[in-house]
């Protein structure tokens, strides 16, 4: 399978490392201490390498019953029309109702509903939506729901604005063509349904390629809603198991930003408007990933225990946010890249079905697939960064990373300690354990690489893969679904 | 001096409350342990109480020489007319030359340039400002300077928008009508040259009203710039004594709003629109200012001993901007309300001049008169939270507040504690000990209090003060202004 070129690459790399394989590599300075680390991590780059980083919020509003305030907004920015997306699960729903009503008592405050159908996006959902959007020329969006709903209204909104433009044009390169957003789109404002994919504080719009049997999307921090309203009473009525599917990519999305290539190692942009969002670990974003870890770890596991845990679900929505802004401006990486063909063929392949989700249709949870393949992934990365895999370590063992049970393990086995702690978590949670009891064999492996590849917009920000054209990027992402089979 | 109607709510305060000292109240639960407090800290409120919070903050970008994109991004947002404000120390410095260097080279973007007079903004130059930019009627603001630069350039694009407006309207009640903005400003983006206001991500902006002898300003989340471009080499021409100033002024601001009243205690807006952008104390502003805290504990005495330590340098621009989202979105209280009086009445009074300052005028640097009230205030405030007050402690120690040295400090002794290890923090970077080195009396305390009564807008946040129209609320800032004449 290895064209002349990649071949070519391969030896071009093996010359200029002495170890390709990150549990050999030394370049990161494994025995240094942890400051000096930290310190050297984001020093300053050289050459043409980025040397700045950028920080996007969306405004962010908290509170319990907060939905109600959302006519007053919308009326506060004079909307002329307002496109209102939900799902079919959520439209009778408490979400919904409140939303309704707050709408309903503003005066002069057009607006139509369109209720999505459950389950992921894809390129079909996403068609009607934005033709939806197009025929009403909205002025102001709104979207109450799940991380579908609010990427369905993201990509609805920038295709009213640029009226002519093909869905492929905006989609993250090699998949589409990532061109640039040159122009303000119109107001959005995200109300989540669930603490997971942080997308009211983020430029990311997913969806299903069904026709290529893989998810990808836009990531433009153009994107963002302008406000994000997050009613602590939301997520009241979620199921349990669709709690910890959100939550599992909460934790995700903070385990890889954190865990990302530093933003130095990118290249730099020649026009800031070509920097992504996507721009990986930055002093900032460890921040909210850290943050976000450490609320993770601590409450979810309470709400699984407990769905009627006001606190720890609280906490998860502040963490579900946190964890948007984080890894909105850092990225995320390997988890999230192998999920997307995960996700995607189960509906061709195994016809999974997660237990707790309403809709009829097969459905590996985003948080899920994203999850099955944790611990192989951080095993695999434990190297690029030892001091940071040990502070994750720590944080699931409820200690510093000063404790001597933490400073006691040698690079070379934090590894394989992550593995097995980021497993017996997930294990807590009653997740399935592997890639087998979703329904995957060892045959289909091949076929979840390949479906991985073209995800380059997170492949390039994960530590110690190399480039994933190259032979030796497919053997690592092999060997990483290959411990992922069961555990 | 107690009106008949201070005398009523004063004896309606005593008989709701056995103890109105706050050395003395016992209504915070100093007893309870720690997670339980934080947990009731924010508690679900009652009655009309507040029971929402938001976060705003501009987008931020990061990164040394970053100012030479500053051109890109004008060009790219299409700006017709570009108002740049900075001021005549810097005009001819590098932040400036890097900023005209990168308008100059994008084709078809006109920009003027004003250079504001030296010192802190008053009425007079937020006047001629204001003329300025509506004569020229600028589609896009860009500000480069510390923070009198950065706040006259947001007054100037409000009052272009509000073309009709008078500066008065829009000034926080009860100095000014505190009107709330109810269209969008034009773009600003602010590019700091100090590591101190954090105004490129608020919005805030204040001014000092020469002729009532106090500052004041406008905070409101609809003037924050759209994007403050942080640029580690902006602040390498900085003088110690600018580093010092800027650099306590960070201090104070993660300090008053990690120890702000709590959000749930304001008053529930009828309108978002309504919310104060100083709305007290919540979780998301305390992970903010917490991390700005340890990080200025860290890294000022650094810059303060070697000015060309980048590493400390750049972390304090960060804590700049971070303490800046913090009380952007918590608010300052008393070190900050009692500085107004204290630089404002500098003028007429005592007349002194910080060294280091090139300005000819006396000037008491806005860190300066926030930190000499530092430690009478936090002996103050710290019964109403013991324990937000220890790990404030712990913080300064270089220590963990699960330490012996900090758990075994009874509630009670904590305020003393603080009160030292402030003092001495202080000390160490060469801040005047108190009142008395900056010129003023005993004599001059009653003025003091007078001229901090009117900042009701911050001192609504501060905990144990009571209402300020009260005889109990004057008795607090004198006996405080009394304990800072001299340490």
């Amino acid at each position: 399978m290895a064209s002349t070129r990649s071949i070519a690459r391969l030896l071009n790399h093996v010359s200029q490392h002495s170890a390709t394989c990150p549990c050999h590599t030394t370049h990161h300075a494994a025995s240094t201490p942890a400051a000096l680390s930290q310190l050297r991590r984001y020093a300053t780059p050289v050459d043409n390498k980025e040397y700045a980083f950028e920080v996007a919020a969306s405004n962010l509003r908290f509170g319990s019953n907060v939905t109600s305030e959302v006519g007053y907004d919308l009326s506060n920015m004079k909307a002329r029309k307002v496109g209102v997306f939900t799902d079919v699960n959520l439209a009778s729903l408490h979400p919904m109702k409140a939303t309704l009503a707050s709408l309903d008592v503003q005066p002069d405050l057009p607006f139509e509903v369109m209720a999505l159908p459950a389950g992921e996006p894809t390129e079909e959902s996403w068609a009607s939506a934005i033709e939806w959007a197009r025929t009403h020329d909205f002025s102001h969006f709104l979207a109450v729901g799940g991380g579908s709903v609010i990427d369905t209204a993201k990509a609805a909104n920038l295709f009213t604005v640029f009226k002519e433009a093909q869905l492929m044009d905006f989609v993250n390169a090699p998949v589409g063509k990532g061109l640039p957003v040159t122009q303000p789109l119109r107001p959005l404002i995200a109300i989540p349904t669930t603490a997971g994919t942080g997308s009211e504080t983020t430029g990311a719009a997913i969806f299903d390629v069904t026709s290529r049997s893989f998810k990808t999307g836009i990531a433009n921090r153009a994107l963002k809603p302008v406000l994000g309203i997050v009613d602590t009473q939301n997520t009241a009525t979620c199921p349990r198991e669709v709690h910890i599917s959100a939550g599992l990519d909460v934790l995700f999305h903070s385990l890889e930003s954190y865990t990302a290539i530093p933003y130095t190692k990118r290249t730099r942009p020649s026009n800031p408007i070509l920097r992504p969002a996507y721009q990986g670990s930055n002093p900032v974003a460890d921040v909210f990933s850290f943050w976000a870890l450490q609320t993770t770890v601590k409450y979810l596991p309470r709400v699984a225990k407990n769905t009627d845990d006001d606190e720890a679900r609280r906490q998860m929505l502040l963490a579900a946010s946190f964890a948007g802004i984080g890894f909105g401006n850092a990225g995320v990486h390997l988890c999230h890249g192998m999920s997307y063909p995960i996700s995607g063929l189960n509906k061709k392949g195994p016809k999974y079905k997660h237990p707790g989700y309403l809709n009829p249709q097969p459905i590996i949870p985003h948080g899920i697939s994203v999850a099955i393949t944790g611990p192989a992934v951080f095993q695999f990365t434990a190297p690029s960064s030892p001091d940071r895999h040990r502070q994750v370590l720590a944080v699931f063992n409820n200690t510093s990373p000063s404790d001597p049970s933490i400073t006691r393990i040698p690079d070379s086995e934090i590894g394989a300690h992550v593995y097995d702690t980021i497993a017996r978590f997930l294990d807590g949670l009653g997740v399935p354990r592997g890639l087998k009891a979703l329904g995957y064999t060892t045959a289909d492996i091949p076929m979840l690489v390949e479906g991985t590849i073209p995800q380059r917009r997170v492949l390039d920000l994960a530590p110690g893969i190399g480039d994933v054209v190259d032979e030796d990027g497919r053997e690592h992402l092999t060997k990483m679904l290959e411990q992922s089979l069961e555990y």
